[in-house]
């Protein structure tokens, strides 16, 4: 078992770097915060007898060398970086939970074959540059290095540019490391495990995703002196395009969601007519099909709301990824471990998208869960209870040991 | 007549300062921009022979000297701030069609008994800080100056502070001069001059506003793992209130309007169910009844709105004024010099607020306005000829020469 008192320290500790406003954290990627995270999860992993790697794109992989020379090692790991107004826990649990677990070994003197390596990737969240997971999915060879790096934020930044910024890039190259294997620990975000007292989940599958931006145009003109006949508002228009994703997701469930949290008006005075409005549709399902479906009617009907509203509209994919099935026996692995530590579990579906969906493209991959209270992520107040990570991490701990040998 | 392209040569010279994205301007309220372009007026003011005054909220006050040392002085003036993607010639002309009357008079050599005093009022778009009309506001005894310079901007800035930042705060208290009359010249903002070939806007009335700050909050989530049913969206919840603000200004119509410019959303990151939405509705019409049934109406479909969908509303007063009648004697001097001029004229009323409107609560006030292509404004691309400038440049100088006497 692992230290479940050490894992929650840390996981307190790190939640003091980069504050959110309501007990939770904006730790957003590429940024000093993310920098100072970057720093104290290396001094954690030298003082555990890791060595950092770090390649072009500053994902993190700390290394716990195994006895077998020639064995790849099996990794372990998720994301430091979080929302603007995140949780502690968020991909926070999957690296600490690595580390715990790295330390736990140290403290029983136990020596697997493979090596472990924890692992930070970077940019998971997608918040301040879109896509999500953007690190890992340039590992995994989804996408273009240069694409990735020219990725822009609101205020215009770079994604390459703010990496060389904050010193974080390293030498090696990206996604030149093969893998034995890979879990990834993580709260589950959603209210299921919690609702039936489950500890653990084993996630077999992952949902997809599509994000598509829309941008519509109209005309900036005086919200006073325009009679209404001649208004072009494009603020109008994205409010129905609001009410179309909502209905369409609906229609396509139980299984499905739809939403837009990212909304831009622009030029965002009280007295002009928004003459734009930039805002990202988020459709999701564990079925393809269905996915494609609501982004093509969204579409369609978005089209159709702006012809009549004599307004421009214009779609961009910002993101996406297919559903994912992990790997049967990373999968299995998990589903032992939990039995065998006797902690209740049960097959999952992840709602949302974690590096462990691109790594499962180039290498044996799968995914454990722990309960969140109410179902609550992406919002300050997520919490877990110590016990919960705990038993995540033994779980963790169990799956690696049998896929890394000893 | 005044010299039209003298005035034409000061408006493109003055548009040289906080240039927009565009061809406009975004020289919003108290910015350096601001502070350039009050320079550059107040040099001209002074080359014209005038002295100025400066009160504590920052308005100008260029005076040129009457023969009656007890006559009060007539005013002349609009605002030289614009909106964050503004036209060349909202304010501005009503400024420097001031300064170009004392030029002509100075050319004519002719003295009047009153004194003139062209104005620049601050903050006048209520973009940055509102309400719109702040400090003429204060001028007529409308608004407290404490509350005035405590208004803040997006970023917490406060107009006390950014007026000092600078440096155009004076010693004169806000109020305290007193007018033997006010005219201001503006662009109409709206097509009906120009649709009907008309040269000169006779400003009988103008329409009453209201600014509602609505705040709608619901849960910051995922979007990816919190079932629908589970969700409390206050981005969906927004939506619904634009469309019901639409639907009841076009119910209450023709002589009715309706929007919101300004929208902002919290966390505003693409994979977060917005937790907090901030809007600003606009109401507007020429009948005071209206405004009120339409911001009732607005509260009560909103409340009913958010009720149903788990969500908590709020609403804030950050604006507003009555419908206006401005004085019988003004208004009939405008009338008059445009029928002497020989410039076709009708009687309009002004879709947009302006610090005439405020004045006219202190001092006999009326309006002269021009047409605007398209009717457009609060847009880049607002434009207007040197033609209709100077028309109207001739009837606010010929208004301005009956009502002070020479
Ligand atoms: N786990 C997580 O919240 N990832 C962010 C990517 C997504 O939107 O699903
Ligand atoms: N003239 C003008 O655009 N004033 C701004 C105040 C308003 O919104 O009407």
């Amino acid at each position: 078992r692992i230290n479940g008192d050490r894992l929650w320290d840390s996981l307190m500790e790190m939640a003091q770097i980069g504050p959110g406003v309501a007990g939770g954290n904006n730790r957003q990627t590429l940024t000093d915060a993310d920098a100072e995270g970057r720093a104290l999860f290396q001094s954690w992993c030298e003082d555990a007898g890791c060595t950092m790697g770090l390649d072009t794109l500053g994902n993190m992989f700390a290394t716990r060398a195994g006895t077998d020379p020639d064995a790849l090692p099996v990794y372990v790991g998720s994301h430091l970086d979080t929302q603007p107004t995140g949780g502690k826990y968020d991909g926070v649990l999957g690296v600490l939970g690595g580390l715990e677990l790295v330390r736990s070994l140290n403290d029983l003197g136990i020596k697997t074959k493979h090596p472990i390596v924890v692992t930070n990737w970077t940019n998971e969240e997608g918040t301040r540059f879109a896509p999500a997971m953007l690190a890992s999915g340039v590992f995994a060879g989804v996408h273009d290095q240069a694409w990735a790096e020219a990725r822009e934020d609101a205020k215009g930044l770079k994604f390459g540019e703010e990496l060389d910024r904050i010193g974080w890039r390293g030498d090696e190259p990206v996604g030149a490391r093969k893998m034995h294997a890979m879990f990834e620990l993580h709260i589950e975000q959603g209210p299921i495990l919690e609702a039936e007292g489950t500890d653990i989940g084993v996630v077999t599958h992952g949902q997809g995703l599509s994000w598509t931006q829309v941008t519509i145009t109209g005309k900036d003109a005086h919200t006073g002196s325009t009679p209404m006949p001649m208004r072009r508002n494009a603020g109008l228009g994205m409010a129905r395009v609001l009410e179309a994703v909502e209905e369409i997701a609906v229609a396509h469930g139980p299984h499905a969601v739809g939403a837009a949290g990212h909304i831009d008006v622009y030029p965002n005075s009280r007295n002009v007519i928004p003459g734009k409005v930039v805002f990202t549709v988020d459709f999701r399902s564990p079925d393809l099909a269905t996915i494609q479906d609501m982004d093509a009617q969204m579409k369609a009907r978005a089209q159709k709301i702006c012809d009549e509203m004599g307004l421009e509209i214009a779609f961009e994919s910002v993101g996406g990824f297919d559903p994912v099935t992990f790997d049967a026996g990373c999968v299995s692995a998990v589903r032992s471990a939990a039995e065998r530590l006797g902690y209740s579990h049960r097959d999952i579906i992840s709602g949302a998208g974690h590096d462990a969906c691109w790594i499962n493209q180039v290498a044996p991959t799968a995914m454990i869960m722990c309960p969140c209270v109410g179902g609550l992520s992406h919002n300050e107040a997520e919490e877990i209870s110590k016990g919960w990570a705990a038993a995540g991490a033994d779980v963790l701990l169990h799956a690696v040991i049998e896929t890394a040998g000893i």
